[in-house]
């Protein structure tokens, strides 16, 4: 495993790179200059890689110039169709092992252990109870009510806590990296930085296994966000299998993309969702429209290849299918909606809050030491206390399943959730879960253990959405006719409002307020329920949810972590300056470390880039005026190539970059002009600050280049511009530093 | 009006502007310069004019510095919500009148002229006969089977002629900008090119209008395109309203792209695909997240107020609800779906291809000096041959609704088309009527009338779809135990295949042929039908037709029509140069008219300024080092400001542009420093052309300039960058000349 890098590296861009084993880049194919974790990536320079090879292919003679680039195109292809064709398999398959493990806890099934409880129970007449799915207590034959309850509680909680303690165990010792969502890594690296680490098959073996348990042991965590991570692991374990996208980071991160919407696509079954979400949320797309094609194809193969191994034997993509009772709804309506996008905004953004507290005292106090003991602390608790509550005790996607279900006096009622009697119980007990449940994910949000945030964010808001829901049917059925209610029927007992979209509504306001996403929240969330004729009031409380929570923070809660772990990555926001220009954000000319052409010796040369691990350098002439800019790995492979002694005499030749100057007599000088950067972007510093960030934002650039006059006046770095937009927020990388017990893994 | 422009101005960014009154362009406020139709704006200039703008707003005293900001957002909210409301309302009052027109051409209510089939029967039992609307000739009281045939056939082709004249003649005389779709000029003008007199009151008002007497004619046409274009002239429209809109041009277009959004959302009743049309074809959010948020909130207004006025009394917005027998796909039906995808792709290429010899065939022959005759008689010729073939005589989306819908035996039989023993004959009208709708369609777009192309192609495909699931239903009907028909029951009487969801397949491969979007197509296809169960098939069958459409020829139907107006637009694809860099793509130094620091006389200037209608002129010293670039506009306002005469020796005076260089005795110079461009760019000539391409997608530039340690090399304007992305299109600019008859309107 490579070495760690510390923040500090990081942000200095420091280009520690590998030459090849003789320690040249001759010619394109062999320009396989290679980047390490914590670097960042030269988005041109790896464009400019790329088409160089993709000429050297081109111009093969005859059948091999149609040929190979043929071949090219069609690997790329090869990696994305069998992405999301595994990762389809692979979501199914994990389906079915979180359902077994889930039902595990409460009890087995008679004639085979690996059932679960619906397989167990299948095949059965209309009516007929099910007999071969025993609890626990009847397994072992327990017939004292009490003793039953004991010992069912105890072994719920006891293989929650088995199941947690082994993820945490699997992921500490094993995979550091796959704890956690995955997204906040997933943007920065689509953004551009190296972490070859979090990609490896050690931790999509340990990801994929620990959200299993994690997931079946009740935790408040959801499985979204890791199965995007696991999808990126296949895709760059796909990858790396051809020298195309060994040696190019631009075409590895291209199909990166088109996995994480494959991931999407299959956590939710949506696959349109995983289009959307990698456009809004990971900013991907927006720069070529062929990454979203091709995450658009991955998207569907994903789909179907979960639709084909149909875990559940329903055929349908849609999780939690609503069937409303009317198409249409009524004007009235908007107010509880809006205030239920009201509450999900102001409660995302507490949410919010709290797991940046939360994750910030686990760093600094002696919890960080000690993280599978937490993990398994959690889940005791998790589970001790959910076990007493009615609609915690479930797992959470079968809790937002049957709040987003209608009361349909045909089906069972769930927990009592339709006792038109039992109203203000049943409110209580909503809200107490929500409390609850936000509680438990901003602290679960963050162990070392694999877990995503859609699924309990959607799970709070459901609680809430259905606490509304109720209130208001109960209100209606306490004066039916009151003006308010003049567009329902008079008479109550006919169904007006229904509080399972109301639980649908309150999840999108909590989703919108916790990841401050908009169509692409709207697309997933209509894919999960099949809400199509609602789609409007979806919008609308998206829309709310998303204002109230941006007046109270603008960053959604993967550009939180992303801060907090001090990814160098541009947030896709609108910057706007207060009337700085591009000479407020640069480095100035007396800070910067240039060579000078004619005058830096090659000694001077080779002193400079020992002792400085900057990217690159600019050049600049004795009259300070601008030559051009080299990155410090072609400066080493353009000496490499010279092979000069270590003699006095070689040491003391100037280094001349620009032919139009050859002031000096040939043999005192060693020219280095081919080490000159191509793209290199010059500004004036009168540019608008806003400009330049703009620049940075949609170029992908590592550094700007500012001169006046043909003088070189300053640089600014995607460093500078990363410090500036994530200035306001307050634990900027607090957590960039391993704690002590992942420092050597 | 103003003057129109040759393409040649256009192509040549030839900046014509006017000043203020007195002349001048003092501080930012007052920086009004106008563009005028047919140039191109300066994004980066206009984003410094905001940002000026913002700064002196903000810096106000007090509460004005609180308030006056505020103010500014909220007339962006104002304009953004009020134009989704305004068009909601107009596409709801459009569609009522499209339909009383078009049931006029058959009959009229009894009770009342201004009432439409649907509402002079509204109000019966189930069951009872409605007798309130009278045909023609019950209403004229001929009783004779034959006299009645005859006078229905003559008045509905006759009022088809008097609508379409009508229509033709109104755009002719009042707005000759109201033809066709619209569609390409928005993309022209979201990308900067400025075209005012497209979006007048006038153009609205005619295009609403003619677009109405243009679906009710019955023409091949939709309403989709047309009502984007009506949506972007209503936010123009209340843009006007304020000195925030009218002089910011970047502003204006924010507005617009909302304004688009809204305009898709309402035609066809699809918030989320207004958003996402957007985002794909128009190209606009790739840039500002406000931007498609903005979109968003438009749509989603749009889309309550339509169903708020709710015209047809539906409550539904979606427009051709399908409801399948069955959740489920087969996978032998991939097979169908997919070639039905093949043979989207290419009629999809044929249409464009036969759309564009008739465009030019019009242009070039004297068709082009007659285009109300023209109109007049394809309105003739369609009306006749659709009067002859059962499918073709009714409205489009009349047609399309009945082939999206599964035959049901409760509900009636749609002109036999779910007669088992008619297949055949059903296939055979099917396809006759696609073939019909190909050639009429490739005729009618692009005719001097208000035009959509996304109707007819919903409805040829929908043809074809249909037929295809016949041939499929035949088949399994022939062969139940066929294996290929495996997974169907045995039993042929029970329904395995869902002839109206392939109509929906056909829809969708013909739009993906030649329209070429992806995602926004898949979201507006299943808002439009409300299949969300099957947004698979649709997908599959999207990527097929483009596949296959793309092979053929890149462009889709937009992106052809604006290289034929040869409007300046950046198309944003992913642009591979074959090894060439930006040395290749400048216009060098020595073709340059650049302005000389310390040598070029304000006489010179002045001479330069007449002579030339460049957009500005870049600025090197004597030694060919790059010094800056000025816009026209600004050296002509720096020029004022200084007040000179016209004497010999205040000509004589030298301009000096930089302030390091003061070699030129103060009394024989002027300083025009302050008209230098804070925001140019400057690159190595050496950076690939891809490169080059790339900044100019991405940042909007308008020129670039290239500069060798110091010294300017060349230059590149968007002009050049236009050219070098549609030169494989064989008919660029073929239409960009106007035709003799709206020279002068």
């Amino acid at each position: 495993m490579p070495t760690r890098h510390t923040q500090e590296d990081v942000l200095y861009d420091g280009g520690q790179y590998e030459l090849t084993e003789d320690g040249r880049l001759p010619i394109p194919f062999q320009r396989t200059a290679k980047y390490q974790d914590g670097n960042t990536i030269d988005w041109l320079h790896e464009e400019t890689l790329e088409r160089e090879r993709n000429h050297a292919l081109e111009s093969q003679a005859g059948v091999r110039g149609i040929l190979l680039p043929a071949l090219e195109a069609a690997r790329m292809w090869f990696v994305v169709i069998v992405t999301g064709f595994g990762i389809g398999i692979a979501g199914a398959w994990l389906d079915v092992l979180v359902k077994w493990l889930g039902d595990l806890r409460e009890g087995r099934c008679s004639y085979g252990f690996f059932y679960n409880s619906n397989a167990c129970c299948s095949g059965l007449d209309p009516g007929e109870v099910c007999q071969e799915w025993q609890s626990w207590g009847n397994y072992f034959n327990i017939h004292s009510i009490f003793g039953h309850s004991l010992l069912q509680a105890f072994i719920y909680v006891v293989l929650a806590i088995a199941f947690a303690g082994s993820a945490a165990l699997l992921v500490v010792t094993y995979a550091p990296h796959a704890f956690h969502t995955g997204i906040p890594e997933i943007k920065a690296i689509l953004g551009g930085y190296v972490f070859d680490a979090f990609l490896t098959p050690w931790t999509l073996l340990i990801k994929a296994l620990g959200l299993a348990l994690a997931v079946a042991s009740g935790l408040s965590l959801g499985k979204e966000g890791p199965l995007v991570h696991v999808a990126c692991c296949m895709a760059y374990f796909l990858s790396q299998l051809f020298k195309e996208f060994r040696h190019n980071e631009a075409q590895k991160r291209r199909v990166l993309a088109a996995a994480a919407a494959a991931g999407v696509s299959v956590a939710f079954g949506s696959p349109l969702g995983g289009v959307l979400f990698g456009l809004e949320e990971l900013d991907t797309f927006a720069n070529e429209s062929d990454v979203m094609w091709r995450g658009f194809v991955a998207s569907a193969i994903a789909a179907v290849s979960l639709q084909w191994v149909n875990p559940f034997s329903t055929a349908k993509l849609v999780l939690f299918q609503v069937t409303f009772m009317s198409d249409s709804w009524r004007a009235f309506e908007l107010i509880p909606w809006v205030t239920l996008g009201v509450i999900g905004g102001v409660l995302g953004s507490l949410l919010i809050r709290l797991n940046v507290e939360i994750a910030l005292y686990r760093r600094n106090s002696v919890l960080g030491e000690w993280p599978v003991l937490e993990v398994v602390f959690a889940s005791a608790v998790t589970a001790a206390v959910s076990y007493l509550i009615v609609f915690a005790r479930v797992q959470t996607s079968e809790l937002v399943a049957n709040l987003f279900q209608e009361c349909d006096p045909t089906k069972g009622d769930y927990h009592g959730l339709c006792n038109p009697t039992a109203t203000v119980e049943n409110v209580f007990l909503l809200c107490l879960t929500a409390i609850l449940k936000i509680f438990l994910t901003a602290w679960t949000f963050g162990m070392m253990i694999p877990a995503g945030i859609f699924l309990p964010t959607i799970g709070i808001g459901a609680c809430l959405g259905r606490a509304m829901g109720l209130i208001t049917q109960s209100l209606y059925r306490a004066y039916p006719t009151a003006w308010i209610f003049l567009s329902c029927p008079p008479d109550p007992s006919v169904r007006c409002i229904s509080p399972g979209f109301y639980a649908v509504i309150g999840a999108s306001a909590m989703l919108g307020g916790v990841t401050r996403m908009t169509i692409s929240l709207v697309v997933i969330l209509f894919e999960l329920t099949g809400a199509l004729s609602h789609v409007l009031p979806i919008m609308i409380c998206v829309m709310t949810s998303k204002w109230v929570g941006d007046a109270m923070g603008k960053d959604g809660i993967y550009s939180v972590w992303i801060a907090m772990r001090g990814y160098p990555w541009l947030p896709p926001v609108d910057y706007r300056d207060r009337g700085e220009t591009g000479a407020n954000l640069m480095k100035p000319l007396s800070q910067i470390i240039a060579i000078k052409e004619a005058v830096t010796t090659v000694g001077d040369l080779k002193g400079l880039l020992a002792r400085h691990q900057f990217h690159g350098f600019p050049i600049v002439d004795k009259h300070g005026e601008f030559v051009g800019y080299a990155t410090r790995l072609e400066l080493i492979a353009a000496l490499d190539r010279l092979q000069l002694d270590e003699t006095e005499e070689e040491l003391g030749k100037r280094c001349t970059f620009s032919q139009n100057r050859l002031r000096v007599p040939a043999e005192e000088r060693v020219d280095l002009s081919n080490a000159l950067e191509d793209s290199i972007i010059q500004l004036r510093k009168e540019v608008p600050q806003e400009q330049v960030v703009n620049m940075f934002q949609k170029l992908n650039l590592r550094q700007i280049l500012f001169t006046h006059a043909g003088k070189l006046t300053g640089l600014v770095t995607k460093r500078d511009v990363v410090t500036l937009l994530t200035s306001h927020f307050p634990h900027t990388a607090a957590l960039s530093q391993y704690p002590p017990h992942q420092r050597q893994p």
